[in-house]
């Protein structure tokens, strides 16, 4: 912890559009040492990083936060190695700034070429894990962009620690360490001052929350990059294999309910309905996950024993991130899809169908970054996707849609080379 | 002119989405059928546009307006026949909807493609010109989005004639004809209620005078795709050939100044500039441009017998869009960079020279959507660069940056296919 009087965000700005000018023309061979350095770093002053979240977990203990929180803020070793790791990994990546996503030589002889270029100074505002520090610090680093981060104030000494390490490394590499800022955490104005800085910041990416992701999209003038909620539903089609479907449905809700690609409800063919809720209903108990169902889904759950509480239109609305499913019977594709298009956010929808046709019509008519034909929705991530590390998974349409990876961190520039032509 | 009370901006966006669901999966022989039809019809009505037209003109004129906006406003036969060649020459565009941007089979077997889709509903906010209402309908038509137009109150009586054409064509080819959609120009609060229709309007892209774009991004909370503010430099640098330099700079400057690709400010580097200035200066006299320079620039004038007004700080930040030229010497490519960094807007720059050091330096290190070398910026235009019509100029780093054609009106999405794969 410093005594120093914070920076305000325009200080903190400024200087990160002073060190992306330098990053922007810096080498890979150069991105790729200092994000082996930031690593070194991590595991070499990982004592005084635990030791700052230490105590940053016992104020938020003694602040009665709940143990769930607690587990997403808290580092061990282990945990240090891996986040290491992972900006060894962001190395590997091949670097996108350069690449030529078209070009041509036109009539007139004029060369034109469109270039990936890094956006210039990112704004990441976030909660609690630590972890999002370094991914963000790393993916923004090796994309060629500075970026001023904004965690939450329970994580600011582990943050202040990881960032401190961070920065070292890439003043050592021979990088501005200014590619990489903490902003202070203390006062819900640097998110406003984040918010308003257009010009000065270019692309806002908040990740947490639905109420956080809210205001930053509705208060912002810099522009957003919105990620994260998600509100995703497994529709079982008549005719499908029920085994499969009560396979992808428990994996996509189970086995890690508190993420974004978790399912949060099921959408069920009437035809199809009676047997699999009897297959279903039972092994999502056993599961430990609560059904909320519609009156018929209710009634599936009496025969076989299962208490399913009456769904409200709020719980159809929800993002659980917890075992509780709402689940609801549809009399066709066409229903579903209603369904989704009214309570959706546009992440990620799974259809389960043995139907050609059907699985076409569900995956032209549902609006939404991915959609899936016979596989769980947890493997919506930049990781899976082959992507490298993922910065956020976007739900919006402009500029970047689904899991974000380096290539969603930059902007493009045309290049054109002439002659002496003119017009 | 109807009699009707004019709808609300919810109720024409809650058509369009209809129609954008429609739209999004129409294929791409109907699209083109609705494009020659569009076409057909504004030739089969051109009288009854052009009576309308007429309308407009005359109130503007009694109304006080300068001739130079009458100009952009008036329509004549030729202009139509104009305009609705341009949707036929869409209509041969390929279709950007369902291309591939990527796709690979995972190490697990899933079949992941990330595919072109339509945004779905998008806002057009623009001044005077009807050409863009038509532009603006076909681009959107083509790409499967709904739009909805909201120009001038100026041209409202030319824009409804051409939108009662252009949807009738396109119900009579069995698309919806809320596909396009007139706006209520009367009142500033359709702008505000557009710009606020976030759910509703997927995507607004103003496109006007600077403070129309300002009032619009600094107010919006659905994403706005910023265009064409275009203060335009043209850097000759050091031993940079004199002849081509200057039939560059008249070409950029004179061609056509109301654009925002034209030339609005020279920089000279200062061993070139008494031999430059003393050719240009003349010739830029000649060509009707009045030069706002530098002191060694009004020297430079006093010394060949054109008179120079000095220039201030503003017209170093100001896009004339007219015969008007500020001018400055400088010692390096850097303090060239540097002025364009401190008073450009991102849209085009240009250097002149024979370096391939100094254009990579120029290059690398102007941010800006076109960068060109030896080359006039009035080649920044999407039908220059073969994309057929453009829908404007993006100067903003986010989804779109350059000219815009149909594929910057798309979003993508993901199509992930399995055979059951749990994570």
């Amino acid at each position: 912890m410093t005594t120093e009087t914070p920076n305000t965000v325009t200080e903190l700005a400024t200087r990160a559009r002073l060190a992306a000018t330098v990053l922007a023309n810096a080498h890979r061979d150069i991105k790729d040492a200092a994000l082996h350095a930031m690593a070194d770093a991590l595991d070499s002053r990982t004592g005084e990083i635990l030791d700052a979240n230490a105590a940053d977990v016992d104020a938020a203990r003694a602040a009665g936060t709940p143990e769930a929180i607690i587990d997403r803020l808290a580092l061990s070793a282990a945990r240090v190695a891996t986040i290491a790791q992972s900006l060894r990994d962001t190395a590997r990546l091949a670097d996108p700034v350069g690449d030529v996503v078209r070009g041509s030589t036109l009539a007139n002889g004029l060369e034109v070429r469109q270039i990936r270029v890094p956006f210039g100074v990112i704004g990441m505002i976030y909660e609690a894990r630590p972890n999002v520090t370094v991914d963000a610090a790393g993916l923004c680093l090796k994309s060629g962009n500075a970026v001023l981060l904004r965690g939450s104030s329970s994580a600011f000494r582990s943050n202040s620690a990881i960032v401190a390490a961070l920065r070292e490394a890439v003043d050592k590499t021979g990088l501005p360490a200014d590619a990489i800022q903490l902003v202070d955490a203390s006062t819900r104005d640097t998110v406003r001052e984040l918010m308003t800085a257009r010009g000065l910041v270019d692309v806002l990416i908040p990740r947490g929350g639905g109420d956080l992701i809210r205001s930053v999209v509705d208060g912002s003038t810099v522009p957003v990059i919105e990620t994260g909620v998600g509100n995703c539903h497994v529709y079982v089609d008549a005719g499908a294999d029920l085994e499969m479907a009560l396979e992808i449905l428990l994996n996509a809700k189970t086995s890690r309910p508190s993420v974004c690609n978790a399912a949060e409800s099921l959408l069920v063919h009437a035809s199809i309905a009676p047997a699999f809720l009897a297959l279903a209903l039972p092994a999502l108990d056993t599961a430990g996950v609560t059904v909320h169902g519609s009156p018929d889904v209710v009634s599936a759950g009496a025969a076989v024993g299962v208490t399913v509480p009456a769904a409200t239109d709020d719980d159809f609305g929800r993002e659980y991130l917890s075992l509780d499913l709402s689940a609801r019977v549809v009399e066709s594709v066409d229903e579903a899809v209603d369904h989704i298009r009214r309570y959706g956010t546009g992440h990620s929808e799974t259809i389960v169908t043995r139907s050609l046709e059907r699985a076409r019509e569900f995956t032209a008519a549902v609006d939404a970054a991915v959609v899936l034909v016979n596989a769980s929705s947890r493997f919506v991530d930049g990781g899976e996707f082959g992507y490298g590390a993922e910065i956020g998974i976007s739900t919006q349409k402009l500029h970047a849609r689904g899991p974000m990876g380096l290539a969603e961190l930059t902007s493009t520039k045309y290049v054109v080379i002439g002659t002496g032509q003119t017009r």
